[in-house]
């Protein structure tokens, strides 16, 4: 039996920290007393949880000495604000906003065996939605694919930026299917029935945030420091599921039989068979696998292996791998 | 001065040969008599020509020595059925349905020279949008990128499979957004606010006829007939507009600057700098180039130039690249 916790979810109003609370009472989380927190703005409403209205509260006042684990779901600068004071304060933080770039990202299916090595109160990195998808898709092929590098196109549902992101998408299909003008106010432009090549700003280089960020998490979650990782993220008109087209690149043929029962075999993995694929809407929405579908070899390439993934972007891309992470960890803390 | 050529359109009544038709005229294409054909069902109707109506008359009664060039813009099966009774009759045929194996792909961005090889009457193929868009993109960097190896992942508009998946596209988009039972009809399952991974059937490789056309076109407008070219493309919820995430693995460091120098002086191409990128609606559609965007190395990778690509699957991806071919035809007819 693990001991309850006293836990805090920074962010409790937004998608992914109501996902997340969600999630806590769905898997039964041995939670003690539960703080939710938020920016002043959002601080003063409520959010059930196992049956009973908890009040959010301003983060800004609150005494992380009264927690042993933080989960961070708001903004990447509420974390790098907060995540120090909590963590002097004992409590084990998990970031899940990708603003805290010394914090361990960690997803149970690829790199369990880091949690042993933590020294508490640790800081815990959740990552990003394309770096979960693709850490639980690769790692199972560990020993079966002699990896050289991975080539990954996101197609990012907008519910990733936010409640404000889907109303803008549902607000201007519906501008367009009534023939109205459309008035783009979220994002800088037409975003429905389109498709926006850039998700957020460009760096010098012309690369975004999202794209850095997964390179960085996905060679710490397969182990190689090194690895080439090329990656475009696309904004799609697609309210909830992120998809993934990837090509990955072997130093030796590829044994797709192999790949296929490792993939079958894992357990956060619906492997999907080959006269059909996977989609985010209808199959990984509000489901907590990652999808894997059209398996095959690159045309006149057996050395290449070509994989598509979807999964819920909310989910198991985010809060759900948030309490792996924490379920993890307090086997590691009992 | 060009004299008048005596023209055929299969497939007139169709999204392509529409457009094609539409085209022709814009280009003020040295037209004699303009024939327009089409199947049994779509036959009767009439076409507008150059202030003119044209009635669209049965492919099968048409006797094709009437006219030195056809246009075939109707599916793949057509072109077979005709094509060599056109052929046999004098004329050369333009097939823009990839159903014709033995047709040489021409891009005149890419390998016009390979039109003064031609023996008349020809079979040529205008490619698909995919082939053209990267033959258009990549052409101008022949010299300076080392290419090794090209990897595409292609969302695909609705439109490139007809009208009826434009209507089944707004149909769902409306029935969805008005809280109505979803009901598929083109499309085995909803394709509104989704990504579909596959577009038709695949074999038993697992890949589809579009990705393995845009395989063997690319190769043979690239002049390279071993290039290593990956391919994934999927169906998205856009009406109008290819859209193509492009990765070029460089046996060198590519030289950023003047790959977009020369992209810049490519006629067919428009450079979109670097604080912007294009998109198919609002950029791309209706217009007669193709689009570039993002261009830069890949993360940690000099010898990885990334694109991002958009460009009007009717126009520029399909009717016009046929009318171009045309133009460069008579040319070589004179």
């Amino acid at each position: 039996m693990t001991h309850p916790l006293d836990i805090a979810v920074v962010g409790a109003t937004g998608s992914v920290g109501e996902t997340l609370v969600q999630i806590l009472e769905e898997l039964s989380f041995p939670v003690a007393t539960l703080h939710l927190l938020a920016s002043m703005e959002s601080a003063g409403s409520s959010v059930m949880f196992a049956g009973k209205k908890i009040k959010v509260r301003e983060v800004d006042s609150f005494d992380f000495a009264q927690v042993k684990l933080a989960f961070f779901a708001a903004s990447p600068a509420v974390s790098r604000s907060f995540a120090d004071k909590a963590q002097h304060a004992g409590c084990t933080v998990i970031d899940l906003s990708g603003g805290l770039d010394d914090a361990l990202a960690l997803v149970p299916e690829a790199n369990a065996e880091q949690i042993a090595k933590l020294k508490l109160p640790a800081r815990i990195c959740s990552p990003s939605t394309s770096a979960v998808a693709l850490a639980v898709a690769l790692a199972p092929l560990k020993g079966l694919v002699d990896i050289e590098r991975v080539q990954v196109m996101a197609s990012l549902a907008v519910s990733a930026q936010g409640r404000e992101a889907v109303n803008e998408l549902a607000r201007q299909t519906a501008e367009l299917l009534n023939a109205r003008p459309l008035e783009p106010h979220f994002f800088d432009r037409q975003v429905a029935f389109n498709l926006l090549a850039q998700v957020g700003a460009a760096d010098e280089q012309g690369h975004t945030a999202v794209e850095r960020r997964l390179v960085s998490e996905l060679r710490v979650l397969l182990g190689q420091p090194q690895l080439k990782i090329s990656v475009s993220c696309v904004q799609v008109p697609v309210f909830f599921g992120d998809s993934f087209s990837v090509a990955v690149q072997s130093r030796r043929p590829v044994d797709l039989e192999a790949v296929k029962q490792a993939l079958e075999a894992a357990g956060s993995i619906e492997l999907v068979e080959d006269d059909d694929y996977p989609t985010p809407v209808g199959d990984a929405v509000g489901q907590d696998v990652v999808y894997v579908g059209r398996v095959r070899h690159g045309i006149d390439e057996p050395e290449q292996l070509n994989l598509w993934l979807t999964t819920d972007n909310l989910r198991k891309g985010a809060a759900l791998n948030a309490v792996q992470v924490a379920q993890l960890l307090i086997k590691h803390m009992a």
